[in-house]
């Protein structure tokens, strides 16, 4: 065989991707054991039947060709009104491309932002592609670490610190994993560094319409911010869509021109009776949306009051998403050695918090995406494992 | 706006991207004009409903989360079964990674292959984004002509050359746009080149099912190449699946392993009721496949039946795919300028030569993608247009 590209044997840095935990559990359970999954953010529903029979009249009706490229035009314009009402800026087809998904929207920004080499800065703790993504265009991903003491807000002086002679900012509000939500003194910051080192802002905004706590405000709703900011998008979170891998970029018209230019060389486009289900859940209104919410806005406050019933975990409230970041210190573990354990003695997964990031580490990752029943089980055990942990140190 | 990335904006060289007649083509045709479109490989039949209704069985089943990153393993067993009766080697599901379409493989091909700077092999005439593909990894494209004499088979001493410290080599039998199908001794040598320069060949090999004459032999399996073979296919050709964006590679375990990590940072992933239907397309036999050929042998013979009534148009006749490819050269007219002036004269669109590279310029190929009598219509105002114009000459 020859010799595998560099760019390719060291996408995932010197460590493992992070998904170890993640793919033990899913072993488990398809060797037939009863694995209770908080791992990845996929929704206990599944899509919408609505929607999945939209789209199968869209494929009957005959959308089964190449679809156009940009993806097809009232899709576009339906992402275009939905961040024109979210940003009060003027958006239109032209600044939008449709992606297979936010994974793919994430690393054509990176692709169109940086050459190899650049530096592409993320937020510690950050989704466990992140790093990954940044790499695969042969690009240095910089992390620039958040503390809990600020709940995990990024810090101005730490990111002008760190975004000298740095190309891109990879940021995320309402975030995973940490559930923060980016105050308006926090994104003023944000844009005071971008602004002064010009930097592109590709801002991934996969959860805005989970937000439990304060605003969310887009980024390119900023004052200047419009046009050195790449939005990424989904219906993967707000939709339970996950499995249908349908995104967006949206940004400057140049810039989508170009991103247009590299999708007809890396995916050419997607499936048009998945973009025309995608224009049924958006015109199907903010309820919808509301309505997949929900849950985890409930399964959330069951995590914070079973925090409020011992000293062993703690966290901080998440403000958006569908995460609790639970601090697992006082059991005198990190989180992967909690995330295992409890995955052998209690056959509960949950991420650890090292997959996402140094500044996450002695921290596990709950996703509120089991049904309230199993959920309360799960957690019931993650706690009362947390409990005897501790009484051994 | 920030500096786009030169990895960006330097995709499609200093060219236009060879889709320019297309996308004229379709604006005449969204504006109302009765175009008749020879341009892109697209059937005139959209996808067997009973595919679709598969599908819509799966997502209603509830394949509507995430599915595994590499593909379903059934799915990945049936491509396995695939490769492994047409080479008659070894395959097994973890020679293969499921991507959303044929480009997405291509593109995920030579990022295995290729780091940046890295020369990598193509041969020309090509289908018209594989320059783009290279360019967007970083590598440099490297074309190595081939000529109309010798049926477009590529050359061992012209491929030797060009292989000097390059780093992988692109073909594609059956070939788009020449109809080639590459023969034993073109097959034997480059077997050698890719020996002696330690090359990753990639092997589209989208239209295997599509032969006319002679035999299509996958380059896996060649003695001693399955190693250094990274195989790309999709059903988009042979089951007539083209918008649904379901490819594969295939290639060695430790590359496969590589690839799926890829994956996991640029698309994340097939919808899994895609797969399921895809299964059902590969599990409903070869017969199916032989259908969707049947109208392209059918209508190949008519245009050599209206070549072999004049003397201006020639034509290597195809071995392979859905295409022919005319020699315009007596109308004293470029490829370019002949689809120009047949698209505004007459209506009729078909792909200039150049869009291929520079070893197809002075000719047009013509995508055999319409019902039978509107492509009798649309070959005969083609032809009537080239004598009119050669007797201009």
């Amino acid at each position: 065989m020859p010799k595998l590209s560099r760019q390719i044997t060291g996408l995932t840095g010197n460590g493992d991707d992070g998904w170890s935990l993640f793919s033990r559990a899913r072993a488990m359970k398809a060797a037939g054991l009863p694995i209770l999954e908080l791992t990845i953010g996929e929704h206990d529903t599944g899509t919408d039947p609505a929607i999945l029979d939209e789209m199968h009249r869209a494929a009957r009706a005959g959308h089964t060709g190449y679809a156009a490229v940009p993806g097809i035009a009232p899709l576009r314009r339906a992402v275009a009104e939905h961040l024109g009402a979210a940003t009060g800026r003027a958006f239109g087809p032209e600044n939008v491309l449709i992606t297979p998904g936010g994974q793919a929207a994430l690393f054509a920004a990176h692709h169109a932002a940086c050459d190899p080499g650049d530096h592409a800065l993320l937020i510690d703790p950050y989704y466990a592609t992140y790093p990954g993504t940044i790499r695969a265009v042969g690009a240095v991903p910089v992390a620039v670490p958040t503390r809990a003491e600020v709940g995990f807000q990024p810090e101005e002086a730490r990111l002008a610190a760190a975004a000298e002679g740095a190309t891109s900012l990879l940021i995320n509000s309402p975030n995973n994993p940490t559930g923060a939500v980016y105050d308006e003194a926090t994104l003023a910051g944000i844009a005071r560094v971008a602004e002064a080192q010009d930097l592109w802002v590709i801002s991934d905004e996969v959860y805005d319409s989970q937000v439990w706590q304060g605003r969310h405000v887009p980024f390119a709703a900023l004052p200047g911010m419009a046009d050195r900011t790449l939005t990424v998008g989904s219906l993967s979170k707000s939709h339970a869509m996950t499995g249908s891998r349908l995104g967006w970029v949206a940004g400057p018209p140049e810039a989508i021109e170009r991103l247009i230019t590299l999708a007809t060389h890396t995916t050419y486009g997607v499936p048009g009776y998945i973009q025309e289900a995608a224009l049924f859940a958006l015109r199907s209104g903010p309820e919808t949306a509301a309505r997949v919410a929900a849950p985890f806005l409930r399964r959330r406050d069951m995590v914070l009051a079973c925090l409020a019933r011992q000293q062993v975990l703690s966290a901080i409230p998440p403000q958006g998403a569908m995460y609790v970041m639970l601090d697992v210190r006082r059991t005198g573990m990190t989180g992967r050695g909690f995330a295992e354990a409890l995955l052998d003695a209690e056959h509960v997964a949950v991420m650890p918090g090292e997959s996402f990031g140094s500044a996450a580490a002695g921290h596990v990752r709950v996703a509120l995406t089991l049904p309230d029943p199993e959920f309360a089980e799960a957690i019931d055990r993650l706690f009362a494992f947390a409990v005897r942990q501790a009484e051994k140190v």
